[in-house]
């Protein structure tokens, strides 16, 4: 048997793990064959097929990034791409496909499936919201990197006398902003399922700044304020009247400047949060993923993603996955509230 | 209501993070009073009991240790021990008890829970091993601490042609010596919970050189050979006769350089698992632990522990906790044989 | 004989452990008396003064920030300030200062010298830029930070075909691109000392993709282009006509991504780079500093400052890090061209 | 002009970046072309040579370890080795040779230099002990390494009451054990340099005590007690009347147990020390060493060895680095006494 591998979308630490796994169990246990699929979709798309057997993951574990290469191309997006993947299947030789991503690569996926092509999915993204799985390998090095880059900011809070917000990974999902906000003690954590009150805000700050503490305010990059309060003023504004700032934290910073009257800095982590080394408990899971994953090829189950469920490694529809990402609930983001202001 | 909270056991990463969430919450939401009760049990019994309020937790988030002290002390141990505690927790005019601790602590906690006293538990432990708990804090530090390790090993292992093997914490269960080797990427992987083949060993290392990389050997410290397998060879004991090695690390090292004729070096890990600041995700289950189990005061549901399933904090009896601990599953040692060798 | 001791500018890696070695060394072997002078210079113009000893500098070795908070205050900014000092450091009975910063807080020390005040400088700054020593404290730890973030960049980068454009700090000197350019394997380092071409730049830029392998530009914030280039684009200006992109890292991101046709990103890496917990050598110096700094008070050597030389400490004039700053020598950034492209 | 280059000795961090920058510079910009010689001097004996150019040291820069392998074969051990290492030079056609090492390597270095062959040598060693530079590149990273396991120490340190003795690297030399015990903050430093007094050590750990701060001893692994002082009691003996401790640490930690009646534990980090990504500043010094090595090279000036002095990169004569090593000076030592105790 012949199995391509892809990983698509965002880069994540884990996925050599994953590529490892899968390779190792499937070359020395199932006796199957690999090939790499270059950049993600496009190479099942453009025929971008690479060999890949276990001299060529040796070394791979803790390194970040993907040996396969990425990209967000969409084999949707064109009327032929499901034929043209198909193709490429054909042409290579290639009986099943495993695909390791996060939303976007898995949805592609299930549709795939659901026109006969033989794939598995596997859950990976920083940002920890796919759906039917209870977490996802990248997340935790994230959150590592996001707790360190806060308790460091802590030390120039303190002797500064000043506000630091910090902007985290998360476009729709809070769960960065969250667990690292409250690993690394913040007095703010604002999360895009839940409009903030920016008045709110800065008396938490107020009050922070009473017991001779500086605030630290922990934004997702995809946080909103509340309706009507993002009033832009004019020196926010480009030439055509649009906000020129680039992110929620530097607005949120000047908002608070302008409103306390204390100085406030932002900090944008971005692509380091998803780089370097993955962290022990990534390692493991990717690990785990990956031996499973290949497990479901050999036992021809397709149409499924492997997926963690407290300590247990199952199998979902891949339709869970594409179905809708994973947020915070409301409920635990409100645990949290003793520790804000 | 007053409520005493102690820390038993060996020091592991986050508990004063767990303290910190129990005093935030208490005070803030529930409008409770603190006492903090020195060195574990100990203090119970001699009155070691000290002020405990929110300003003394500030900052404590991101700090090892605990601010409380902890001992091994055990108050069933002498016969007057239970009456002992009992009079402390009158004499301080302390209502309830929450204990934060690994099997031993917690197995106290249900004894005296079953006396009458109002005692919430809290697990803990770098080894992972409560049972009715997905997972304790303090082991994913331990871990990551491990791996990082193996991560430093491997560079000299590969310039040298040696075997190493690391010794890491594990005296009944393998989990921490499990994560951290297959996140190293360790060739072996030894556990107390499943007796070792030396030849098989030795094997798996023989095939490692083969393929011109080092191998690395992760054994708990709690590994023990097949019955019959450490006959002390002349080469290990000393001069007078007598065997001269510290622990199964070091014997296995030995062992192992002698069947292969190649060097073999030992590092033990020790007390560095257990110190330091804690990972991002132990402070968050720290945090949250501390949080639910002043919760269960407030409910005045006592006799219980917070544990982790799956991704929800939950409540299971304190007998759970004590009826022994959680190791590691064969079925999962298993399915990473195919790293081995 | 009571000592004053003030940390003045931005935070920095290493303070507490030099206000730490100050204090041990001067209560515990020449009998003298100390008391904090906060927020640099303005406690030293309002009074600002607090309690010193033995107990309050316990633990804080390994702590980032500076326990007596800092300010860009100058004394020598209103017409009274010397007055002032003068008047604070008779009312506390301040036999002499040890005033530890960079080059604006030991230029008001030089002023202050001159004046009759009993003063003694340590040059501390993550820039590296204080001329007169051959490095302070806090830049190595700096440079380990900045290094470890491009280390994790190399991995998007790779996984993309992408250019990742790290801004790091140094507004007039350019070590800490430098040092970390060089340490994580950049493929173009920016410095302030140097106006850079554009045209270079995407050159080099172009190299490297055609290699297969994805560019990391490391850029000063201080860096600009050579005249000319600077050429805002209308999508850059904001309402007036002027630039609105933040920093030139944003502004050099946008012309690669232009010129070149692939995607360019910035990274910012901002006030991570002076928090956190010193580095071992920061830690080192620090105390070293801190040591020599209260042995030049016992000898009643005043408006010196200490130094790093070779592997000495030594004395030189305060007036020597007042004169300007020490800034990157064009030979010596000459000598990793070959690295670049 | 053909080039070889070898790594002897221990392996250390910095060497893959040492070769790096000798390759870039030697290929990119004197023309030079390369081999490696495996296994340090083994290889230039054997005639173990192996291909060595650009493409073979990309991505290396952040690993630890030699891609070149190491060994502690010496040639001048057998009568015909230098008659061997030229007729291997000879074989491949090899003109000069760079050999980056310690003391032994250099002091083969300078021999072979002295017999005509072109040899220029680069220090490296994580002790910190080559005479005739003011530093080594992978010191800092075994400093750095030390430095957080003690910091990790103190934690469990505090929580338990015990004296926790870490035996860090440095048989001849005290240099890591200095550095990271003053980085760390250690109660009590020994060193080779300076035999101790266990009575001193001990009362050093009582006075620590009694402030409830518990002791941490930094040992390197060559310090030993003043004579006498190691005699060996019934408690340090197995039940057969025999020496059963492995080395200073474990000694010592059970000595201070023995004497103040309270628990004390010992790590010894051994081969972590030694391993894994290397440090900002030994990347750079490794770097630089690497550059100026070939520009030697090209200036054909042989029989020398690249050195730190101050912030300059020299050339010194390689007998300097044979003429023994470089310890820590009395006086230095002596500073830091106000921290013992």
């Amino acid at each position: 048997m012949r199995v391509g591998v892809l990983t698509g979308g965002g880069d994540c630490p884990g996925l050599n793990a994953a590529i490892r796994g899968i390779v190792r169990k499937g070359v020395e246990v199932h006796g199957f064959d690999f090939v790499g699929v270059r950049d993600g979709w496009r190479g099942a798309l453009d025929g971008g097929i690479v060999p890949l057997d276990v001299p060529a993951v040796r070394g791979i574990l803790p390194r970040g990034g993907t040996i396969l290469g990425s990209s967000r191309t969409n084999p949707l997006a064109s009327e032929d791409g499901v034929h043209r993947v198909r193709e490429t299947l054909a042409d290579f030789d290639v009986d099943a496909l495993i695909a390791i991503g996060g939303e976007d690569t898995l949805g592609v996926a299930a549709a795939l499936a659901d026109e006969g092509i033989r794939v598995v999915g596997v859950p990976k993204t920083i940002d920890n919201d796919v759906a039917g799985t209870d977490s996802t390998f990248g997340f935790d090095t994230a959150v590592n990197i996001a707790t360190e880059a806060i308790d460091r900011l802590h030390t120039t809070a303190e002797s500064h006398t000043r506000t630091l917000v910090v902007e985290v990974m998360g476009r729709h999902a809070g769960w960065i902003a969250l667990y690292s906000g409250i690993a690394g003690g913040a007095n703010v954590i604002l999360i895009p399922e839940q409009p903030f009150d920016v008045d709110q805000v800065c008396g938490w700050v107020e009050n922070r700044f009473k017991i001779r503490y500086a605030p630290i305010v922990v934004v997702a990059e995809g946080a909103v304020p509340k309706e009507g309060q993002m009033v832009v003023k004019d020196s926010a504004l480009d030439e055509f009247g649009h906000v020129r700032l680039s992110g929620v934290g530097e607005w949120l910073a000047r908002e608070i400047a302008d409103r306390t009257g204390k100085e406030a800095r932002t900090t944008v982590l971005g692509h380091i949060q998803r780089g370097g080394t993955p962290s022990a408990f990534d390692r493991w899971l990717a690990t785990r993923f990956g031996l499973r994953a290949v497990d479901a090829v050999k036992e021809r189950e397709f149409g499924v993603m492997v997926a963690l469920r407290g300590t247990d490694i199952v199998r979902v529809p891949l339709a869970e996955a594409a179905a809708g990402i994973r947020t915070v609930d409301p409920a635990l983001y409100a645990e949290f509230g003793v520790f804000f202001g």
